[in-house]
């Protein structure tokens, strides 16, 4: 899939960031704008203490039409109870009054600690004037909704006439189920909010929401797309293979900068008895702490994928499992193979490590997307509240 | 519960340790053996990757009789096909042989990297001779069984005229799914084999299967008894209740040896639909990483537990779900009360952190095990296999 070398946003999107005071000095206030209403369609988070964002964002998306979104970072707004809501609400209408548009118009995102109250006054002073810095440049807007993220993260591609952007945030709290924490995609493609809502569900099912950071679900993922229609019709099914091409490869971006990684692990599983048993083992692979080590480490203690595999209640046929670390095989028949320690030593060293994992049961298959597990995670982790 | 100040064995069992060349010099052979064959039950991993002696020990339990345990640490023994089995059956015979029993009255372990080759060779030349070293010290034994344990670990009570002893090592790999990384159970008591198999699951469904250091389920857990009647019948409603709360003790133990670890994490929920949701519950916040960092930080980041509560799908009710730290208040009605951080910062600074959750559902309750995640437990993952 060739992407831009640098990110466009498709016609009729602008974006602007900007410090509202909620961070010390870094972006934490994110616009994006439409210059006409898109039709949208979003999914969320299932965790069941979902953010006041989420809470009143699946209210707005029932209206299948959007002209923005406003996000902030550092305040997830999650676990406030009514005030939360009055003041996601407040967020909505600050976004709205500012670029002229309706409240339910406006889709809102926060992200960052759980259980601090949102600070809306500064965020409504933030919003104020952000309509006269609206620039065509998506880095800008993910500049605004980054947390631990190293980089801000964004992409696009071409599709026929019509472009489709993608701008996310990822980083700690990462095993999306439905969606990730804050994933936005923009295109100038003509669709409507229904095919919108199944081809976003398509791609995510395959590519969010077969990523895991640390195995722990955010209260507040997001993800939503927008089409204003500026471009005209597009081909359905290669918008689709397009837009699911962009979410994995945003989901290896975002997994490649889980918090502390240095390493982007795909975990690929063939043979299985069936897509949820190949997802299954795929995210056993992905989450097992000691895989993860043992990538970190490039530690050739490669009996730990037979662990990660065995421990699932998927159909096994030990005489029959396979396994390869970067192409060279270590596992056969459910034993470790006899292998050259340094070859496998170097696999583990490159920058993305594909473990593949063959079940010699069925024909279904899977990929998972993580990251090693480093003392960067748990350095950053054990004062993410005090600092 | 009473445990005794120093760990005793019951009438009639003795073990012994020593170095048989798989370490460079600590001790990596333990032989623990009863005078008179003992009734036996054991229960064993649930991964579909279990090491030989795993499959050996299925087998050899059938017979609800043991004279004999014998294990090695340092290989596991696992994913070595044929030979590896023929390896088994070879250090139960050479047991069986050392102190004039037979093979199938010996239970074999093998605890330590998966996926090499045992080498059966030292271990017999060890095993030759043990009888001569046996004591009546189950400390001795502790220290043969050690991986990356940090202390030996045993444990006994009295109950009536019998004594239960209870040896164990845990540390990494651990989420048991039927029993942990080698627990052994000695009593004089006299009880049969299906009595002795049905209390021991139902102690381990609410001890060692309560227990998770890092979510990985070992290819080699095993959890065994052996009584061997010396000290006549006991009432066994209350040998059970005595089992029950040393199997706990030797949880607590385990977790808070876990590898790296510096708290022992105990997760209690009440207020649950159904036991399997109050497990559920209970094990996601043990797991959780952002949870365990929390932990090991001290840092008051309580939002994470509504994360860890909510990402499961139990029944929550979120207008009734409170939460405590040490006792102290931190979420009332699925939101973060204000509280005094520096309070809260003391309570996550103790050695144990209980962390209670009450989901105001119904009224099954569950209590789970864990320890915080540290950089001692990355270090020491990322190179288990080359040091």
């Amino acid at each position: 899939m060739p992407f831009h070398d640098r990110p466009v946003f498709p016609r009729g999107f602008r974006c602007a960031s900007r410090n509202c005071g909620l961070k010390p000095s870094a972006k934490d206030l994110a616009l994006f704008v439409s210059d006409a209403d898109a039709a949208a369609a979003a999914i969320f988070t299932c965790n069941q203490f979902p953010g006041a964002p989420i809470i009143l964002g699946r209210e707005t998306i029932k209206g299948g039409r959007l002209r923005a979104i406003v996000a902030n970072s550092k305040c997830s707004n999650v676990a406030t109870g009514e005030p939360g809501i009055a003041a996601a609400r407040r967020m909505a209408a600050a976004a709205a009054a500012e670029i002229g548009s309706f409240s339910d118009r406006v889709l809102v995102s926060s992200t960052g600690v759980i259980g601090v109250p949102l600070p809306i006054d500064k965020i409504e002073h933030g919003i104020a004037g952000m309509a006269g810095d609206l620039q065509a440049d998506p880095m800008l807007g993910a500049e605004g909704i980054m947390t631990t993220d190293t980089h801000p993260k964004a992409l696009s591609a071409s599709i026929g006439e019509a472009t489709i952007t993608w701008v996310a945030k990822g980083s700690g709290m990462i095993e999306p189920n439905m969606a990730t924490m804050l994933a936005y995609i923009f295109t100038d493609a003509a669709l409507d909010a229904a095919v919108l809502d199944r081809m976003l569900r398509a791609a995510a099912a395959i590519s969010f929401n077969m990523l895991s950071v640390d195995s722990d679900t955010s209260t507040s993922d997001t993800c939503a797309i927008l089409a204003n229609g500026m471009a005209g019709p597009v081909d359905e099914t290669a918008f689709l293979e397009v837009l699911t091409a962009g979410c994995i490869r945003m989901t290896e971006i975002l997994a490649r900068d889980g918090e502390g990684a240095t390493h982007l692990i795909r975990a690929t599983v063939r043979g299985a008895a069936s897509d949820a048993e190949a997802r299954r083992v795929a995210k056993s692979l992905i989450n097992s702490p000691l895989i993860k080590t043992m990538v970190h480490g490039a530690d050739p203690n490669v009996g730990r994928i037979l662990m990660a595999v065995g421990k699932t209640d998927a159909t096994i046929r030990p005489e029959a499992t396979d396994a390869w670390i970067n192409g060279h095989r270590v596992l056969q028949g459910g034993a470790r193979l006899e292998f050259d320690e340094s070859v496998v030593r170097a696999a583990l060293s490159v920058e993305t490590v594909d473990l593949e994992v063959e079940l010699g049961v069925g024909t279904a298959s899977a990929v998972a997307y993580g990251c090693d597990l480093t003392n960067g995670y748990v350095t950053e982790n054990a004062a993410y509240y005090s600092s």
